[in-house]
């Protein structure tokens, strides 16, 4: 039995999460599971079929991105995993899809804006798109710099990922995060279905206007506010 | 054996048919059903999730929103459908969904218009769409109002809530509601099926008129009229 | 056991596969099987949930539309489909649904253009798509003068039913027909398929241009010529 | 036991993954398998529904369109599958599909545009767009003569067959292939779901520019290239 059997079964139900709700082809997807007090997260085998996946097939790899545990090799998009883990303390999922349409706004490199409810009641501004990396970055430690072109986005926007769970990466795909794996799973559902909207709104109205303040505020509020209201206690 | 079994039951199968009919994304919608001899709907928990729902964990709250019966705590919805159970003292059931097509003409503050036989089997005119509440009704008692806001554009457009049931909340969401629950989700459903098709009208002709008088009074009286002959007697 | 069980079962099994193929929401289609040596057909009952359809609940009805079998009321459309059977004397079946990308052709009062291969297999011409009736004929015996609006405009077209058996009605939604219900009912399905991939061709390149007279009439006479041979013989 | 039992069952694996994939619509679509040692190849037989074959249905082919074994007619492309094994000799498998966004690409004859890594991950370049064949052609021996028209394209363009492993026929819709029928399948998914976020992308941002080089050069090389890292070794 390993001793990172815990962190290998959320990775591997999250993982089965993608497909389910239908924001993988093949295996354009990943999911991870960290186990905070061992310092090392639980991850896809790279390029293995869902159907072919066993929890102990769940690869453990470090923070700096080192494979501790596992005959098989980690997803390709481990070390921005490992960034982000390293870096943002709290965090304890992390999710890469190439879901439809969250891949296809990140593809015309805009962020996604607030148009409802629906996307307020899980964060107060624009689905934030990072811009493509530079040229440096992407010949040099390709994933690895990715965490970081996420990270220094957020910075340079003021944002806080415990609030903003969710980014495009310009011209490749969605990331999201969360306290686990199956929050982070949830917020790779969120973001497709509210990229979606988005879309459609402004092809219903081109003049469409963001949500107003109060609006994100209550939403936002009802939901993850001191006085929140929203499900059970 | 609780006093409301029957509304419960109600409310449980109604509720159910909204993953199965594609109308929600995890817990983004609720179901009421009504029972008026006692003065009290059930209505779906906030935030538990369509597969772990049974008929038992359904809420009895009375008409003035105060829970009767239950331990969970009842949708954040669960003012506005309580307004409307009040005020519109035929409705048997009330349903709220963020359905994809749906939400997105919400978003994009449009009503949408009636362009074909289908809307006009259900409804003789554009499916209304409320303006956002202004700022004192969102700081304020935002579900309650969220009721009010449907009923005073409803008496604006001089619509009867007996002929159209349903409406877009703007930058929110579609709100249906019927003699039963059953009926209320059945409005959902034939809501998003028309608004997806609208969308996708315009999108062919930009310019496409909407259904002339005699079709929408043919179609509507050929269900709903005196010599309606749609259906079994 | 009826004279007429073996299109009850064919009309049964026909209308069972639209909600299979995603053509219809609720029960707004309906398909129907005619036995010519009877000069009668079987068609669905009006408004009967498909879950709840059974070959014994099939209404039969002349070519008059008169109701000669059943104890259910018959589809609101029935009138179209008699005077269908009755002026086009090889037609074994006929299919009305909305379906979604159909009905929104329909909406838009367009015919659907001819843009490739997957068309012209099936049919040479665009998809035709019938005026809205004048005010005379929806006041009128509508259902009855729906098959003639649709005979009707095959004639202004030159169009021959045997060789195009599919049309939109103009603001209502697709009728299609064949040798058998089970061949209109594919043809429902064809004409679906036609329309999406027809918006879609027009969305990429709004200057698309038909497909050339060459094209058509090598694969509409592979698939239809006196040297056809596309499946088997 | 036939000669070629191997390959039947390939090819009707492969066959069968086509619905299961969503890119077939009744019989529109056909896989082969190749047996280089052999010379032959195995192809679903025309007009035969998916839920009808079997591997002993499958049709046995030689690399001019000759029917080595096998009752039943094989699928009307099958002189172009046989022209591009004769031609190209290092691939086993071919596809055919009617898929909806990949068609309609072809229909509005426009090559798909490399918008982002998803595209990059699989080939560096546009997914070229054969113009529609001139009508000598087509009049002519048609398939045949559109195995020609595909790989003449790739020879204006310069394109690798081995690198470039999709391709719109103009008009028509999309053909695939690879090293075995199940890899030419995967290439069909690929290039529906690279379809359909292309468009998505010129619909949010219709200046969206494509990718740039040092990303294409990246994701191509990390699956493709000498130290590709991407899946198991």
């Amino acid at each position: 039995m390993s001793n990172y059997q815990d962190i290998k079964q959320q990775a591997y139900e999250a993982n089965m999460q993608l497909p389910k709700l239908g924001l993988v082809l093949f295996t354009f997807g990943n999911v991870s599971a960290a186990d905070r007090s061992k310092g090392v997260f639980a991850i896809k085998p790279s390029g293995v079929p869902y159907e072919d996946l066993t929890p102990d097939k769940m690869v453990i790899v470090d923070f700096d991105g080192n494979t501790v545990e596992g005959t098989l090799r980690p997803s390709s998009d481990t070390k921005t995993h490992a960034v982000l883990y390293k870096h943002w303390e709290d965090i304890g999922g992390v999710v890469h899809t190439h879901s439809t349409y969250g891949t296809a706004w990140a593809q015309a490199q805009k962020a996604i804006p607030i148009f409802g409810t629906t996307h307020a009641d899980h964060l107060t501004v624009d689905i934030p798109c990072a811009p493509p990396m530079d040229d440096a970055m992407i010949k040099g430690n390709y994933e690895y710099e990715t965490g970081f072109q996420i990270m220094n986005h957020f910075e340079s926007l003021g944002l806080s990922h415990k609030e903003v769970e969710m980014i495009l990466v310009g011209n490749h795909a969605p990331f999201t995060w969360g306290k686990t794996a199956e929050k982070a799973v949830y917020n790779s559902a969120v973001l497709e279905a509210v990229a979606q909207m988005a879309l459609l709104t402004q092809q219903i109205n081109p003049q469409a206007p963001k949500l107003k303040d109060s609006l994100i505020e209550k939403h936002y509020e009802r939901k993850h506010g001191a006085g929140a209201y929203y499900g059970q206690q």
